[in-house]
């Protein structure tokens, strides 16, 4: 067992994110996380401190401290005998400096903080279009979608839709594919005007009879037989239409996001 | 101006966040991004350096490439004379080998893919919770809620939950303080049983004034004098009642919900 310790002067989000990446790597070790968040003081720097040996204290393993921290002062707190420590600015900012030829400014809060009017309303109004452009509830707006999910129930529309618009400020439409549509094994008419903003998600069989068994269970909604027929359907849609599309059986929202905007070429809007 | 290549195996996303942290810290550089994810394989890499050659081609200007690549001889494709490269495994994988005493597996796919299927459950049912129990459409579910936002409108209640669930799995409902609610100073009477998981977003006048404004211009819901009043009354009811609380205004959403999670002592779910 090892204790780990995320600790940022800012959200902790990117902490967090690399520090995990870098432990799944050793897969066999248990780690016991804990994020401590705005560390942007002395003061606070040493609460952190309090926590860090509390445990080190309890359990006697020299505990893993991983910091993002811009103030030299405050992430040098973290330089203690017993503890493993790596500070991910400390890390790149002088060879970067030292690329780029000019001095870091050693400033916060530029990753994810609100910096540009503009940037703050393209978010918003994307999640606001990829809740009212739910689930096929309505199609008036998406002449001003950049993309429009197509897929069965439960193969993973929403959120795919609500990761691309809270992340990318990417307006992200998403209209089902049901029993009514997949029985004219044509495209429905409301779609037609928009194929070419048209992506397809599709699932293995078995994946989506276990999601669908977790929702409503002995249903027919959930029985391998329909969920055969659908998936089928779909994908024969996606095909004869050419409509790009991915699997997302073994996909974590994150990778289906990234996969549909590598796929066709959409950027982050703000 | 520099040209910057977050190159990942998998989606990127830590890759361009740490990235982006890195140089936010030199502010006045005109830094040309490009994201390319899925570098998993050699053919994938050479077509990344194709991408990076014709950029250094056309402007002879040294390329920055952050990498964060688990495989030894992909990564090392990078290692180009006219790059300037950082692998952010390579920079920390073997000093934590050398702490951990265990080598890294060397495995690709552990933090952003699909491993565990009660998390995946955990998180998708977070997300049909914040959908479900948005803008105060039903309460008759919020003693399942983790955390119950409470505010006026365009205050940041709904991206604020959904990104607690999409990124958390914390099941976040929100309550919108509206003017009935307002013309009480009481706790409306459908939160009164959940008191304790209450937390309120606030904001300054002129911030909503703008954002409502945004919304509907020269309306008395966008106005100074509806902004302050809504305001006030709301802080007031937050105070009496002892509900937690803080303000949005020069918060981006990772700020709100990390902000949240830190105070009420919320953690991950998944």
């Amino acid at each position: 067992m090892k204790n780990v310790f995320f600790i940022s002067d800012r959200t902790g989000i990117t902490t967090e994110g690399l520090g995990n990446a870098l432990l799944s790597q050793f897969e066999s070790v248990d780690f016991q996380k804990e994020v401590i968040p705005f560390v942007d003081t002395i003061y606070k720097a040493d609460q952190a401190i309090v926590r860090i040996n509390n445990r080190y204290n309890k359990d006697s393993i020299k505990p893993i401290v991983l910091t993002s921290i811009i103030n030299p002062t405050i992430r040098n707190k973290f330089k203690l005998p017993h503890v493993f420590h790596i500070d991910f600015f400390e890390s790149f900012v002088p060879s970067l400096e030292a690329e780029i030829g000019i001095s870091s400014s050693l400033t916060l809060g530029k990753s994810h903080g609100i910096i540009d009017e503009d940037k703050y309303y393209k978010r918003i109004e994307a999640i606001d279009f990829s809740l009212y452009n739910d689930d096929g509830m309505t199609v008036k707006d998406f002449d001003q979608a950049d993309v429009i999910l197509i897929g069965v129930s439960r193969v993973g529309k929403t959120p795919t839709c609500l990761y691309l618009a809270i992340n990318y400020g990417i307006k992200a439409a998403n209209y089902p594919l049901v029993e009514n549509d997949l029985k004219q094994d044509k495209l429905p008419k409301a779609l037609i005007a928009y194929h070419s903003k048209l992506f397809g998600l599709t699932i293995d069989v078995d994946r989506l009879h276990h999601i669908r068994t977790n929702r409503l269970p002995n249903s027919e909604y959930s029985s391998i037989t329909t969920c055969t027929k659908e998936i089928n359907t779909a994908e024969h849609l996606m095909r004869t239409y050419d409509i790009p599309y991915l699997n997302t059986s073994k996909k974590s929202i994150e990778e289906i996001s990234v996969g549909i905007m590598h796929s066709i070429n959409l950027t982050k809007k703000f």
